[in-house]
């Protein structure tokens, strides 16, 4: 740990590889010799055109995607695609299934109704403070997709198989946990993810999308919003967010080479979860949020005894360089964000702060 | 000049103050003690907070904007604001008047269209291959708006007065030279600028838009494609391209605080452009591709006599370390971008490149 580095448990924007943020700065002046700033570059460059062939490359390869996908960058974070699937994927006189499992979910069936499309909700944990992940459910033979959110951030639940959509294409939102864990994409009409919690800045939304999708979309869409202008155009349409992609291009090589893939990644995401879920499991001092079977890797909720407990915990944490851990302004309490860049030896320094903090004033 | 870096003249992404960036690179693993990366803070923070208000109190500061302009952060370049413009201001039934001076009015005027919109095009200087800028036109009573590109980096032709349109909101694209010279921003009902050219990194787009213009807004937008959801939010409904906007602030801080605002920053552009507009008048070898009237300060388009000489020519300026005078792919020739980080001295250079190249090849 560099000493002037905190230990970030930011719930996004959020911590990135030290390895990446090192290269950044490293080249920042003259980037691969070219006597000038990566973001003083041309999007129609050579060395940028690399730099968007690798990320894609980079991203199919990590994510074991088949032929059939593209791999976009669109500006506007996950709000934007909570527009842009309903514009895109579906007709009027059709409707789309979609499971709501929380904050995310539900700004996404609201903008689809908000812009005239029909939405059938089919799954909601709803009832229980969405503390849970529906598994009950049937998705209507005629859906034109089904849409789910595969980790809620601020309710610190995630998906631990996704539901079997049969024909139709499912459609996620894995914004706060994408390239986290291994997943088959083949069931995937489409996948996107705001970038800056698991492997970016802010300003820059990945996109999959596969190919027999792009038949369906209608062609008085603006420009800007028919996912074929990125597709057609490998990203570069218009200019891309250039600094965006590079440092997504080096999270992902560091994904690769140093942490050895998805596999790996996720077998250190369950350790570091599980040093964590131990201390709520074995306290009667903390009391995790979400249901054992229902709880995210990367997102640890969970209350103390009290609301001013919880204000002198996340006040001291602070005081010894453990940020961000402050649950969302909506729901209050505690939340830890264990994206890939937190390391297993912070979680360990919040996992003693914790315990050293329930005996003090347990 | 550092000697690792080159003279840049891209038409952007472009060159930025030197400062700038080495005060991105000196505070990226610890922006402002904080421990952690710009792109690793959280944009609901304090000093993100006041990265975002520095950032808005120095573009009104600058800009001289009343109290009735909002300045606000988009992102998507301006290609999205082609759709963006007409989707909240043009209602149907309604036309809108449009300037067609090149390339990116051409896409503006498109763009209208394609979405369904009525847009009538008062005035073209397609006629001449868009070497001038129109000045005998009459904008419709009744038109929504006019809407006018101040610079066309493309051709290399700017608007060096803008036109009365009355009490009709004038809207303009100033992409190309934002920041680059003072005006009076009162006819403006929407002035809207992608940052990768004269005031930071690509990936955001400063609007500025007049209060009396929110009216006007349909409800029933999606909501990251209202103006109304940035304005209401200081731009902060999700989470914005926080890196792009820390950008901004230091490039406008350099404005203020080293050029000392916008009267100087043009003094400096004339400058520098005349020092290359010499060349062009006094040459058999050169010639100007703009009318003499029309021409841009930022953008300075030129032909050699033949495609062979060009090709040598910017070749040769790259050994040199002049990058980025190549001309637009559309249009081919020469062109050098003089935005407001490119400095006088480098400027020189390139006119003692071309000087040398004429006699040697004149």
């Amino acid at each position: 740990m560099n000493k002037n580095r905190v230990h970030n448990f930011n719930p996004g924007p959020a911590a990135l590889p030290l390895p990446v943020l090192e290269e950044i700065r490293e080249s920042f002046l003259n980037y691969a010799g070219s006597g000038m700033s990566i973001i003083e570059m041309s999007h129609r460059s050579k060395p940028f055109d690399e730099i968007v062939n690798d990320t894609v490359t980079r991203t199919r390869r990590l994510l074991k995607l088949a032929e059939n996908f593209h791999v976009i960058f669109i500006q506007g974070g996950a709000s934007m695609q909570f527009g842009m699937i309903p514009m895109n994927f579906l007709p009027d006189g059709h409707s789309a299934d979609y499971v709501n499992t929380g904050t995310w979910s539900t700004k996404a069936i609201k903008e689809a109704t908000l812009i005239g499309k029909t939405v059938k909700v089919i799954a909601s944990s709803e009832d229980k403070n969405f503390s849970y992940i529906p598994s009950n459910f049937s998705v209507n033979p005629d859906a034109a997709y089904l849409h789910i959110t595969s980790n809620n951030t601020i309710k610190g639940t995630q998906w631990h198989a996704f539901p079997n959509a049969g024909s139709i294409p499912t459609i996620a939102d894995m914004s706060s946990d994408i390239m986290s864990r291994p997943f088959n994409p083949e069931p995937f009409g489409l996948i996107y993810a705001g970038a800056q919690k698991n492997i970016g800045p802010a300003g820059i939304c990945l996109v999959i999308v596969r190919e027999d999708m792009l038949a369906k979309i209608p062609d008085k869409l603006p420009t800007m919003l028919s996912y074929k202008t990125y597709t057609a155009s490998n990203s570069l349409h218009n200019t891309p967010p250039c600094f965006a992609i590079y440092t997504l291009q080096l999270v992902l090589k560091w994904l690769e080479e140093t942490i050895g893939g998805l596999e790996k990644m996720d077998a250190i995401n369950h350790t570091k979860a599980k040093t964590l879920y131990d201390i709520l499991d074995s306290s009667q001092f903390y009391r995790g949020t979400a249901e054992p079977d229902s709880r995210s890797l990367m997102n640890i909720t969970f209350r103390l005894p009290s609301k001013e407990l919880e204000k002198t915990f996340i006040a001291e944490a602070s005081q010894n360089d453990l940020i961000g851990i402050k649950g969302h302004r909506s729901v209050g309490g505690c939340r830890a964000s264990l994206y890939n860049a937190v390391s297993q030896a912070s979680v360990e320094v919040l996992a003693d702060f914790m315990k050293t903090f329930e005996r003090k004033n347990g």
